[in-house]
């Protein structure tokens, strides 16, 4: 299978007074197409564990190489690929291109933890089937 | 002089259902501090160029980098410095303390360009007294 | 053919610690719908205007009323009409369900303008031919 | 006393192509006063519940109109009150100014609810001590 293929049009509350799409945009982007992969891998965003806390993918780490500017309206195709599967970890790889040539280039790396209320996120270790559903989104996938 | 110190509350709209604060959260706090150390710098943020067009720094390539949590109504405290001053770029690096401990660490390369409607940002070498004033905020200034 | 039907899924960017829908996230759908509308009727949300300055449509006054919350990954419908044309400003009003229930509702009032950098936005009449295709999503349409 | 004064500075994050402060700004701007304005009379955002979950104030009601634009780096007064106290709701009144005219005037109507997660927010009565408390805010005060 190996990248998700999809495609956000810009739209104006990600512009910004320089007439372009603000850098932070492309960040909100690579979540969405994330929150797109673990569906598509039958996943879902935020799992009810099984002692009723929330589990999910709060990030430690997130990039992004800026390559040309988009504007408003601009169709922006994105390619992601699971690039790694830790022990608790999962990195993104995102390419975002516009009219054929690439515009920016992103990566996320997600933790699974258990989420609950007032506390500190805890690592949980990638269950093996959920890192069998990531890895067919892998780059060799 | 070194570091500009500064802080941010956690406002609502930079949280997110998991309860804590959004990631994108920093990179906004980033932007904000780097113009915030711009203007002590005695620089603009955007300049009238001598042609008329407007001189701004879009970003070329950002990073952060999360160890801890943080949640609305937090007092966030920010040490920014500028780490390089290339030909055309400037890198800022920011740290992110809540309560005494380090909770995210960025960075931000801006590059100064000649910003045109409907043209491709056009880099600019970083004028001398532009570089004198910025580094009044590197890490060794 | 009166009102344009659309869906927008929630995205984790527009969620608060609440753990709803954050109530600025309905504005920035009534804009993305506003312009799907405007694409709809055949126009352009900002245009080129005979001078070489831009004609858009800032917002005179915007209002939304809550009648339920959403969350994270709800799937909400939105229907808009266009309620009134005015000398300059056009009206739209937005209706959003989910799950066959109404969420909330909403209005944008709009008025075109010339956009002149440093300059306020200067109010032009809307002219007919933007009038008749605008009528196409009028409720009564 | 009466209303509270506070003061923001546009920052880069909320300009849009159109070269000015995007309309849903003000939303930000507004949420981000009440809660100053809570604060200020000894009130909190979210308080815990006796029975554990969280008391918070959901918007019900929301409406701002545009007088004038503002721009990046300009300096916007905000001067809130409270506008009318009911059984379970708050109605703030906002007046935006800008080097001394108005730019903008907005309307937050909150409700006291009890917040649970997957559960509809229950309205909950104002207590008379919180009432008493953000009278000191009403126009009257």
């Amino acid at each position: 299978m190996a990248a998700l293929l999809t495609s956000r049009r810009v739209e104006f509350r990600d512009t910004d007074a320089a007439g372009i799409v603000h850098f932070s945009a492309f960040f909100f982007w690579m979540e969405s197409v994330e929150h797109e992969l673990l569906r598509g891998a039958g996943l879902r965003v935020i799992e009810r564990g099984a002692d009723g806390a929330d589990v999910s993918w709060p990030r430690v780490s997130v990039t992004c190489d800026y390559v040309a500017a988009v504007r408003f309206g601009d169709e922006v195709e994105v390619a992601a690929t699971v690039a790694a599967i830790g022990r608790s970890s999962v990195t993104y790889a995102f390419t975002f291109t516009h009219a054929g040539a690439v515009v920016a280039r992103g990566r996320i790396v997600a933790v699974r933890c258990r989420m609950q209320p007032g506390r500190k996120p805890e690592p949980l270790p990638v269950p093996a089937e959920v890192a069998a559903r990531l890895r067919a989104f892998s780059a060799e996938g």
